[in-house]
């Protein structure tokens, strides 16, 4: 704690401090004036700014004040760009500081467990690793305009059905290795200046008040310093939060809470430094977001706001399915164009809920489209489907007809609007049935047919994707979604977003089918550490388009794979060759397998990743470092990360299935030494040489006062070697064991293990 | 409690009484001639006698009293034949008497949750209908002969490894609808004389220990009045299983636990009454086998008990595939036979470890061929494969020479011996490589060829099964297996089992797929109640062959499904023709699948079946009851089964992926009344019209005092549905709670509604 912090809390009277453990509305925390504290303005959200006409209003519903709407997360997660992340944060930054916003409540890291989760489209991808390095670029990029990062929903969050009063149940090796892990890299690379607890209760506890979690794990293990703020009433019991290190209730003003919390402190259920440490982490947010008007760079224009969100789109909409190089569009052969849907005139550029920002502009995917294509091409247009679920066979009748007459025709479909929203999971990931009939009938008279699906999270494109040479998946990339849809129909953008996540084939393909809707209370997360790419792989399930899948116009070749270990770790380089046409850029990804391992693990997992450009012949090399850490998994038995000695291979492709390059490596680490227990079974015992020999002595002695006779020899360890040795005492020396019990004679046993090992250590 | 009973119980010392809580050795319990109790001798096992040479000894790898070897669990789980269950009970119990068995250590009727399970060829199935159905027949022909059974393993152990230090982490329930519900059916229908516990833990303490288990569940709610005893050396805190209710500690004499006993009940840490209670259920059940020579029917001869032995086989053993009608063998054109494969002369019955019984004597496959094609066919045989793992090419050379030279090929393969035992799971459930290798180079040369399959559990015979017309897969079916697939080989036997479990396509289908093997000593089910056909329906995963599954060498069709509703349940029946040209046996299976619920559940459900014989043009009508219980499943917020009102099907099938004909039926089930509570969600205040006058006036007060105005309108609950009412006072009214809380009002909005509702049912 600083002085100057020090100095104040010494002044602040019990109802001061209290007060201050609470938003005073909305959006803003409580200032106190007689002792200068200013209150701090914060606004949703996770790709924009929402920020309300009034600082009472939650305006969930509401047309709010206009400002840029970037991808949202799950399109930016496509982008494997972490350079762009940090630009987005830095304009989000200067957009914020002239709204006035001193703290933007976003990142959304949460993992992708299902694809029906209702705020999947928040979210950056199914992976915790390519989620942390974004998440961390984009915070670091934020915070440098003096604006404050709200890193959510922390944690176990993934789905909408009663999130409010459902236990996510989530074993410790897959929060760890899953769950938690995009966060704790975020901590430790980008220190965001408040992290958001959800709303949900974790293994039983609300995250706004377990202690495990915002203490032990994330202030304790992970030395987080900054404050931890409630998702808007996410607040249950106060006093437990604050005890587990929830500074902040939001929304505020919280009067009976504050009286609560004076009581508690009066009362003695609540140590003053208890309190007092959440309003030095408070005083501190207040320090670091005060003046943040002349920190970091000027405000921005709209203009510039606009041509950012338009280039981060053009590097998040994936290109699924190119056959016959149908795309670009060539100006000799595709002169006449079908555009059909209404999703090109009115595109769906975001989600639903907290999220959802009002755009200062739009680009309309038609209009841009036209312009692109310039006087002599002609373009048409048909709605393709109603607004509402019905078939209409007159509009399909309508796009056939144009399609038909066309050189190409393009489909903008997806899922419609009321789908994704926070608060609702969704119902399916197929497109609606009108969309569908209205796609087989396009293309049964139109070859030439591309089609264009937008939506926030993994669509099933079973079968229509068969009939079909062309498929863009969109997302919901923002308001300059429209240009750089037409800017990569045309060839102005070459396409380069990978999937951020899994396409599955069917939903019920998914690792949580059929479990993401809690009982009593309960959600089991079943598939544990098996999410996403880590599911298919283990199934050997074939998705329709894998993680990290995404086609470009040109081609990438990799050559040059060398790995080397020393001290610090694994290097690991390839060089990547531009074997194409077209300037164009590829994202590397590294996985790491290992080959075998006490515990069961994923058949790989992404460790590294590099976005670069290269232009047409271009090469060049890339270096990636990896640590013990990447080569570890979370070891319940020892409650730690843990690498174990063996053989690991190193992986790079061009997608989680498309891997080109393998190096199979042996790696050391430093071993446990066996510990003995009365319960180690006699493959334990028979593995370490002097324990061995002590077994086999007191069996000696055993089978001198009984009937059957037993000898550590192939077959009795071959079938017994799983049992605990004490079992054995049980089974067999029951006529010997006249005094002493089996748990005396273990612990007989392991004393003069140790005794031996000590005399060896001497010797 | 009876007379004499309690008698007894008065005039036993302490030390007595601790002493009858465990054996006298490995086989029998302690005997006291002064109060003239004699000692219960008991032994394994599941299917046949393993008694071994002496009391004192294990046994487990030595020859043992030679007696009838049944088809193991799986096997017979696969006659889905209840009647036959009955009789083998009855002939076990006549040889049992025989070999001066009094308590057989069997059946074993755990689940197979993944088919690498070590012990499933023990067990019945991966239902837990059929399962409870033939356990209760198994058990009532036993007993009826004065033998006590052991229904084991109780409870939640399903797989190998580590299992004497796992805990099985099962979800309340996945427990009641999966791992407890066969025992609790055969409980409620056979009365078993004891139950052995298993040896793993469950939910984190020993099933040997287990209070919920042994007492909560067990004899509370099912009225469990007979002996829990031990699996062998399965007790570890001795006082603590007296508490929860283990009544018999085996194997004996546990000197020390007596002492411990002694001590407990002299030092008050165990109620002396407690100790009584286990005491007088083992006097009972020493009443019970007490002169069981008298009782039931004569002990029969060895001939007897093969030929019962053969015909068990018989009704197991599933026919897989039969393309073109290649089976059964035609005398006419099938005269020259190629018998390949050491199975063929060296069959496996059986399975290793407690359950491995010393056949009497064993049938040869290639010798019952030899009779049964008579003195004018050729048969050749080779062994087809090496005794060990390595690839033979001169075998299977051998192999293509005689097969290419005969008219039919028919090839015995399986599991190796060393790969299903008790100890051990599986590691895979392909054929050995060797074996594969043999099966594609014979099928290459001749189109005619059929493979015999034994193992005890499912196989992946992807992709060899394609290359094949004919696959009859043999189980391990005991010492009559080599007769019964002779004969059915050359249709004298009609095949009638049908698969007890799914046989996937490849392992990794399986639900259980990398998740059998415990971490930190503790194993998640992770797949829930989606086990077996559950979860290949649930995934819309189609397996190689699906539970249920077994053809014949006739056709049946099924007619007439009437589905009538009266007081006592739903009453089904349906009209069996058998409409080929022999007589053989169909298992008709009745699923139900209940069309929503609030709880997720399994598309559908095992809930009846029958086997019956037809001869040709032979009709039968069949009539099934259901009852409430059929229709509910394990609701949990409640504690209890609950059936909801609704559309529900019933179905009707040759297999659980045949359904022949289904009805649609309205089932109306009591409801319960709406709780409501703090955190009730707004769709519940809503649904009550009630409950939703009193919210709308609350939130009329509320409106006065706060800027955003909120009404539970169509937009706002389509919001915030999900959401519990408290929430909504949390974000808009804290300007309005400035004295109350928002649990005050939620209390006072409560009292509200049920006063209303009060004054409504008065006036």
């Amino acid at each position: 704690m600083n002085k100057s912090i020090e100095a104040t809390l010494d002044e602040m009277t019990l109802t001061e401090k209290a007060a201050l453990t609470a938003g005073l509305n909305m959006w803003m925390t409580k200032g106190i004036e007689r002792l200068n504290i200013p209150p701090i303005h914060m606004y949703d959200g996770t790709n924009g700014i929402r920020k309300t006409n009034s600082d009472e209003e939650m305006g969930i519903t509401t047309e709010n004040v206009p400002a840029t709407c970037y991808p949202t997360g799950s399109a930016i997660g496509s982008s494997w760009n972490t350079e762009l992340l940090g630009e987005i944060g830095i304009a989000l930054g200067r957009e914020s500081k002239e709204m006035g916003v001193e703290l933007l409540l976003g990142p959304g890291v949460n993992m992708k467990r299902t694809p029906l989760g209702g705020r999947n489209f928040e979210y950056y991808s199914e992976d915790p690793f390519l989620t942390g390095e974004l998440g961390a670029a984009f915070i670091n990029g934020l915070q440098s305009e003096g604006v404050g990062a709200s890193l959510k929903h922390f944690a176990g969050n993934n789905q909408e059905f009663e999130k409010m009063v459902t236990s996510s149940e989530i074993d410790e090796r897959t929060l760890r290795e899953i769950y938690l892990s995009a966060f704790e890299r975020i901590v430790k690379k980008a220190d965001p200046w408040t992290i958001m607890c959800s709303y949900n209760l974790l293994n039983g506890s609300y995250t706004s008040e377990n202690e495990y979690l915002l203490n032990d794990i994330l202030r304790e293990e992970w030395g987080y310093e900054g404050v931890v703020l409630s998702d808007w009433t996410a607040v249950n019991d106060r006093i437990r939060g604050l005890k587990a290190g929830l500074d902040l209730e939001m929304p505020g003003p919280a009067h009976y809470n504050m009286k609560l919390i004076v009581e508690a402190v009066n009362n003695g259920t609540l140590k003053e430094e208890q309190l007092d440490k959440s309003v030095a982490r408070i005083l501190k947010l207040v320090e670091r977001v005060t003046g943040n008007e002349e920190s970091g760079s000027a405000p921005g224009s709209k203009q510039d706001y606009h041509a950012l969100a338009r280039r981060a789109a053009a590097e998040s909409i994936v290109l699924l399915k190119n056959e016959s190089d149908i795309l670009p569009l060539q100006p000799n052969t595709d002169r006449s164009i079908a555009i059909i849907g209404r999703f090109a005139k009115k595109p769906r550029i975001q989600g639903a809920g907290s999220a959802k920002v009002t755009p200062t502009q739009v680009d309309i995917p038609w209009e841009e489209m036209k312009e692109l294509a310039g006087a002599s091409a002609n373009l048409s247009y048909a709605d393709g489907y109603p607004e509402d679920d019905s078939i209409n066979e007159a509009m399909i009748r309508e796009s056939v007809s144009i399609a038909a007459k066309s050189d190409v025709a393009i489909l903008f479909v997806g899922q419609p609007e009321y789908a994704e929203s926070e608060m609702h999971d969704l119902k399916d990931i197929k497109l609606p049935d009108h969309q569908v009939a209205l796609i087989q009938a396009v293309a049964a008279v139109q070859p030439k047919c591309v089609v264009v699906t937008s939506s926030g999270t993994a669509l099933s494109m079973h079968p229509w994707v068969e009939h079909v040479p062309g498929v863009i998946h969109s997302w919901l990339t923002g308001q300059g979604m429209g240009r750089a849809i037409a800017e990569i129909l045309f060839g102005l953008t070459n396409p380069s977003g990978k999937l951020s996540e899994t396409f599955p084939v069917k939903l019920s393909d998914n690792p949580a089918h059929m479990r993401i809707r809690g009982e009593n209370g309960k959600l089991y997360y079943r598939e544990g550490i098996f999410v996403g790419y880590r599911y298919y792989d283990s199934k050997e399930l074939a998705p329709a388009f894998p993680f990290g899948h995404g086609l470009s116009y040109t081609t990438f070749t990799y050559t040059d794979l060398e790995v080397t270990q020393h001290d610090e770790g694994v290097t690991v380089s390839i060089q990547i060759e531009n074997t194409g046409d077209r300037t164009g850029k590829e994202v590397v990804q590294l996985y790491v397998h290992d080959e075998e391992c006490n515990f069961v693990r994923p058949d790989k997992e992404l460790k590294a990743f590099a976005k670069i450009e290269l232009a047409p012949g271009e090469k060049q090399k890339i270096v990636f470092t990896l640590e013990e850490r990447d080569f570890a998994y979370y070891n319940t038995k020892h409650g730690r990360w843990i690498a174990e000695s063996g053989y690991f291979k190193i992986s790079l492709g061009s997608t989680s299935r498309d891997l080109r390059m393998t190096e199979r490596l042996y790696c050391e680490f430093e071993v446990e030494e066996i510990k003995l227990h009365k319960f180690s079974l006699i493959s334990e015992w028979v593995s370490d040489p002097i324990a061995k020999a002590v077994f086999e002595e007191t069996l000696e002695e055993m089978n001198q006062h009984v009937t059957e006779q037993i000898y550590l020899d192939e077959v009795f360890v071959g079938f017994w070697g799983d049992a605990p040795a004490i079992k054995i005492l049980q089974m067999y020396g029951q006529n010997w064991l006249t005094e002493r019990t089996p748990d005396d004679v273990m612990d007989e046993l392991i004393t003069r293990v140790h005794e031996r090992r000590f005399a060896g250590k001497l010797s």
